[in-house]
């Protein structure tokens, strides 16, 4: 069953509709955390999404991939100049609903079924909530606003040309890295070519990264032809070289791990246990070769890996701190 | 324990030393095989090489990588101009032998050591074979040749900066394709755009394929976020736009499927049994989550899928047959 979602847009929903997203930052400008911001992790793959925008739902949506951190989108130019740089992408495929629907009419039956709390426009006047970015919703809430008739379901089902997912997304935002680095007259040439081959974990990453341990801590394989060299913290979120190269900032892992680690689908604790996410099932991971991981799932929010190579080390540590936070999904 | 080669380089030695590969046509001109051509692909990874030009052996080589299908390097000009236009490309990291050696001044001891047949230079008159690329030798031959002291041996055990792989090798090939994709005004947008994102297994390709079979035959699993759309005949090998985008040349795959189907590890027979690579040891299929393939694989070269699909159709079985000949390491 899909969950349900609406967002307030404000000055950028032609960007966010366009672009096939939502984006917003992580946390507010003091650094307090915000429950809208965090719904953004809370979204599923198949959930629907309801855009309001100068009083008017005028979109629908389907979640097509979980949020991911990224940068703020170049295009919100002057409109996103308050928000931090770095925050949540949520790939949204979106489809128009004609006519638009304008909540305000249907307070007196929708006003009941709103929350209390954090709900999208006031129950009493309609009139939406500039507080709140993304929130959740119930069904009779989306059916009291929504008709059978409204949107073309299928083709929401569907997706489209354009619809993004996260390889697709990341695959812009490397490109865009990737760019910057080959035009930086600052950095020698061994330097630059080193920090565009860790972008595939190849080259003088790869090598720094084996030298601290080879083996990949959730199988146990050696074999370097079975291994990819991941970055703990992503490398389009590396700040410098030298993290883009750090030997501690990766891990030897398998290709089914690899992904698992990249997409946020596990995580590492620093004593060397394993996190799974909610998001991957018990069947999955039996089937990914993962069963050990599902026996000790059981009761535990933590596994340890098969092959326990132990605590990690402080400098590991560090960018695991940043895998746990920015890059799993829970 | 490595094994040893001898290759008899003609017009492209200084190519192929710096660019740190081997390269040779599949067959001969007339389309018949050569045993100097086959042994391309018997090469394994730590095998050592040496490199005879000019009546003498100035380099020494460490294979990096199997051999895998690749067009003929564009540095080789007119020298290759007899040549096909693909074969087979072995990553070698070569470091100097100083001084170089001289094998016709040892021809006396290595005479006697030298094969029958394929022999790399005549066991009498201690001449090149022209008629030999790559020739398997024992070790007596290479040991009666090198000496303990004669190279780098942990320079050549810890490659270069510029040491080639499989994943370096293809980026750089599918690098030159997109250039030429981007570039072909041939092309509508759209179709320029599709055949980019399906380098890596998006967009129109991944759905064409997911419309045929959306399941990973390796694992039964069926959840998009954990599958990669893999090519069967790779995407730089393919020659139109059509085999790009065509669903009939792919399959639904783990990421550990997607990397063992892609570098050859494994490949299916038309009726959907599984072959696997001798190169990939039944305890590392068991980590890697594909125990049932070790246990089907004892007495058989072909082990069925776990979750049987049944036969291919007739489109992917031309497909599969490249992959089985070009792309599988036996």
């Amino acid at each position: 069953m899909p969950g349900y979602w609406w967002v307030n847009h404000k000055q950028t929903v032609r960007q966010e509709i366009g672009g096939q997203y939502l984006w917003s930052p992580k946390t507010n400008r003091n650094g307090a955390r915000n429950v809208s911001y965090d719904n953004m992790r809370e979204a599923n793959p198949g959930d629907l999404v309801l855009s309001y925008a100068n009083g008017r739902i005028a979109w629908i949506g389907r979640v097509v991939d979980f949020a991911f951190t990224s940068p703020k989108p170049e295009e919100f130019g002057n409109a996103g100049a308050n928000w931090k740089d770095e925050g949540w992408l949520l790939p949204v495929f979106w489809t128009p609903l004609t006519p638009a629907i304008v909540p305000r009419t249907l307070i007196d039956r929708l006003g009941p079924l709103l929350p209390e709390r954090y709900s999208p426009i006031s129950p009493t006047t309609g009139h939406g909530n500039q507080a709140i970015y993304l929130a959740k919703i119930s069904e009779p809430v989306f059916r009291t606003l929504i008709g059978a008739g409204d949107y073309d379901a299928q083709a929401l089902a569907r997706g489209g040309e354009n619809s993004l997912s996260y390889e697709i997304v990341t695959e812009q935002l490397n490109d865009i890295v990737e760019d910057r680095i080959a035009s930086d007259r600052t950095l020698d040439d061994t330097t630059r070519r080193a920090m565009i081959q860790a972008r595939r974990g190849q080259g003088v990453f790869r090598r720094n990264v084996e030298a601290i341990d080879p083996a990949c801590r959730l199988t146990g394989i050696t074999n370097p032809l079975l291994l990819k060299a991941s970055h703990i913290k992503p490398w389009r979120l590396c700040q410098t070289a030298a993290e883009r190269l750090d030997g501690w900032n990766g891990l030897m892992l398998t290709p089914d791990a690899d992904h698992l680690f990249d997409r946020g689908f596990i995580t590492f604790e620093d004593d060397g246990n394993v996190k799974v996410s909610q998001r991957v099932s018990d069947e999955e991971l039996r089937r990914l070769g993962f069963g050990h991981l599902v026996q000790q799932r059981f009761g535990l929010a933590e596994a340890p890996a098969i092959w326990p190579t132990g605590e990690f080390r402080p400098q590991q540590q560090a960018y695991l701190d940043y895998h746990r936070t920015a890059v799993y999904v829970h």
